[in-house]
């Protein structure tokens, strides 16, 4: 299975779709370099991988990309207990505003599911 | 065990006169909150809970605590593989330069150890 | 009067049961360490408290807590021209886009408080 | 011909109006400093300077003021593929989210402008 | 007196001709945009706009500049204690690493002084 | 001729060397994704690409990568007026400290290469 699918779950088409109408050269670094070669690398699980690319969105500020790997790492085996640890520890880090805005969306993208 | 012991290793005294001495109070909130409460919450393990410092460090810019917790990792099970795995894949998030300048000083800090 | 009070004003308990519900942990350690501890520290009144507060969110990149500093120092004391004072020399350090977004901030929620 | 007439266009006058009224320091600084003294200076071509006005506000998190440079540097001379070269470019040096987020913006106003 | 001399200090003559060497323009900027303009406004004194600034330089990494608005706060009636307020404030919206390492150098600066 | 030849110059050998040794999959991407694919697409000369390189590098607090960049805009056409114009529009975006900064390490620089 691809690390996108893996990542991506059901939303796979509509992301790869959207990512290649904005630009088709970006998009392919992202499938074949980020995702199947970097992210899809042994030596760590991907749900450790997940709550890590949650760490740096957090550092970047909570950029939308942050919503689709909170996602991602649900889909891959993180607890709901264990992405709020890692969003928590990153305030230590970056300071409380980022990891505020970042609790914030897993906040909305939780009750969005429960709704669902 | 204490926190710090933990990822402090040998150098817990070490450190702790040195930014004792550097504020009194600034200290305290880094033993008693960073350290004795928000790292040693439950939840996450302390070798997870590194790697993911050492990914926050290197959105900083690799300042002088990466080293700190580079070698936290390793003294609470983190193989030198895993570390790398953490580095390399910052450089998704990132950029290059920032996860090439936190490898250089783990690559250091390996050969420090290593003719120890 | 704690802190968050002094900052919130009458925003007090939306702000605060907004925040328990996002996480309760994370609000605990805003409350309890953040204001409670930290910003209701001696040695700086609660004014200038809030114009170094709107610089770091300034840096950050005008997050939404910036929002609540900005009446969060018009509450303890800071002038109109105080508050654009500091968003005008922010710019010499980090840039003329992120103060002047932060400024637009400003500038709206001026205009919001005069039609109330 | 002005700098700020060079790079806002049409909407020149739109947004003057508007950071006037935002704030009339902040603006006479951008109008006098960066735009007509600074972005002014010989030495570099008008559309080599928004390519690098287009990644320095990449690198910050494109901010809104990303999208008046991208396009300024279409107004310039510059090429749709020259902007996504300069836009993938970033990615390298400051990661794909905030190089994916830039491309989507550009994106958005290609398409707004072929339906104009 | 020329807001440079009043943060310089007795340091004027050594920082201005270094910085002429490094490149005159830059410094004419430095100089005549973001001292005697800038910092030069009415609106606040200069003992706040030096705590600003060095919040500022606290979010952007504490590159050398910081060194120098440190030692221009004590200059201007920042106490040893309202810097040091200052720079722990920072730890919540920036994290505690950029803090820390702020301090670092403020303990040096204070060693140094006690020394001379 | 290889990018990595083009903008390394007479160090490729040793900068090769030391990179390949700091992380060997590391530098494999650094070599065959960031150098021989994405800086050297077409859409852009490398001169221009450099520029940029510079742009994002001072943006990320001038880290060590920078000089690399600042010798290989020289080695590929920047005249010393166009390296200075990209340094001291960038204080625009991102503020004067970080293109000080930088603007020290390209007088360092030079400085050298007039020595040798």
């Amino acid at each position: 299975m691809s690390v996108r699918r893996a990542i991506w779950g059901e939303k796979f088409e509509a992301i790869e779709q959207s990512l290649s109408e904005v630009d088709a050269d970006l998009y392919g670094y992202i499938r074949d370099f980020a995702y199947e070669e970097v992210l899809a690398r042994e030596g760590l699980d991907l749900k450790t991988r997940e709550l890590l690319a949650i760490t740096s969105l957090i550092a970047l500020g909570s950029p939308k990309e942050l919503a689709t790997h909170l996602e991602g790492a649900l889909l891959n085996g993180a607890s709901e207990r264990e992405i709020r640890e890692t969003i928590i520890q990153s305030a230590l880090f970056v300071g409380f505003p980022n990891a505020l805005g970042a609790m914030k969306m897993f906040h909305a993208l939780l009750r969005k599911r429960s709704e669902a």
